[in-house]
């Protein structure tokens, strides 16, 4: 079997840790990164802490193909990525000019530009910028690490950037059902599919709805065939036993 | 400055990482720990493999006071969270007798009792259980760490039963004032603010909403009086400024 691309994300944001907004980066890069064939093999939420951000990226970018980090990029002084970023791969600061010149053309004719939101065409040495449309201050590349802005929607059209620059993987298929079915009452049969399909992988996710509790049934493969075969197998089960279906994917 | 108690999350779950499943977990349980005093320091999203499970409970249960983890403790072949936990410790799984006998006395009398829902009584050998009272099938303690379920409504409940066994910190206080403000305008006002108080936390987090482009500006500090000083100042200046002003907490 061949080595899939492998990627981790690291959001960096004491927002999120102090509860305060719910992360939804790590959905739209983990969704992308699925129909891309990339696995992401973990995600890390930290501080904005200089020595967290330096130890996290330099662990990670040695074991997956890409670190995606989100948030830290802005101009206010809680905004320390880039030079931690930098310190990471033990390169300076540097103003890119590139991206000096649309932050000047922008805000000097509002007689807005200040060096706060200059601070934000600073990037550690060598990297290689993403286009931000929306709000001008781009993202970077520096190696595998591609570096996005916080906001959800800046961070889209920056990942949007980067999607054809990644290494793809095999296809990942899935398919889906959910009913008000006890997890319970199908862990025998879960099991003995997942052990006649090794290449599929069988996921149960109970949940608790109006109606009672209930579980979502997911496989996922990169073999159609196989996928198929065993996800058909559970449906004749599922529907010979009589099982109340609410959706199937 | 007294050491504040820490705190560090696992989620275990595939479909978090495949982006099928946005985590609310990591909210519900930052929210608490904020208001315990109890200072979150990761949150660590990894796959349902034993390796990673075990080397992740490892390493951040040494680094923190509290490690909670939420999934995989169902009664499916892919619920592999408790033998990890327990190889982790170096001990066995073990029944549990009374969740074994709460188990039996809620199935046995449906006909629904198999080895698979009793799976659900095993716990690593010394574990104190966590109660469940919607589906019974308990979370448990093992020294530092609290092993809980995934799915959130139980996940919250059998938190609840662990928030008096968490030694509390210096409650933190927060407020914060969201509005049509750009942080480029204020970054140098902020960038003062955070000088000249070193015991608040001064967050600025952008936003983009129908209206446009604005900020949430957030403070923390265990010290109130510092807090509400900063805090009127900054309002005093963005009064001044005549800010659209949305919100303030």
């Amino acid at each position: 079997m061949v080595q899939e691309p492998s990627a981790a994300i690291i959001i960096i944001g004491n927002e999120i840790l102090s509860g305060r907004t719910l992360d939804k980066n790590t959905q739209h890069i983990a969704e992308s990164l699925t129909k891309l064939g990339i696995v992401l093999e973990e995600v890390r939420i930290i501080p904005d802490q200089e020595n967290r951000i330096i130890e996290t990226v330099n662990q990670l970018r040695q074991h997956v193909n890409y670190v995606f980090t989100t948030g830290g990029i802005g101009p206010t002084h809680d905004d320390i990525t880039t030079p931690s970023i930098a310190k990471a791969f033990g390169v300076p600061v540097v103003r890119n000019k590139e991206a000096a010149d649309a932050l000047t053309q922008k805000y000097e004719s509002e007689g807005k530009l200040n060096e706060y939101r200059l601070k934000m065409a600073d990037v550690p040495e060598g990297a290689d910028l993403i286009a931000n449309p929306i709000s001008i201050a781009p993202g970077y590349r520096m190696e595998n690490v591609f570096v996005l802005a916080g906001i959800p929607a800046i961070m889209q059209v920056m990942f949007d950037h980067v999607i054809p620059h990644l290494k793809t993987g095999s296809p990942i298929h899935s398919k889906s059902i959910s009913g008000y079915i006890l997890e319970g009452d199908i862990a025998e049969i879960l099991g003995d599919l997942q052990k006649q399909y090794h290449d599929v992988e069988i996921g149960s996710y109970p949940f608790v709805k109006d109606k009672g509790p209930g579980t979502t049934l997911v496989f996922r493969s990169t073999n159609e065939k196989s996928l198929i075969l065993a996800y058909e197998q559970l449906k004749t089960v599922l529907h010979r036993q009589q099982y109340h279906i609410i959706k199937e994917e």
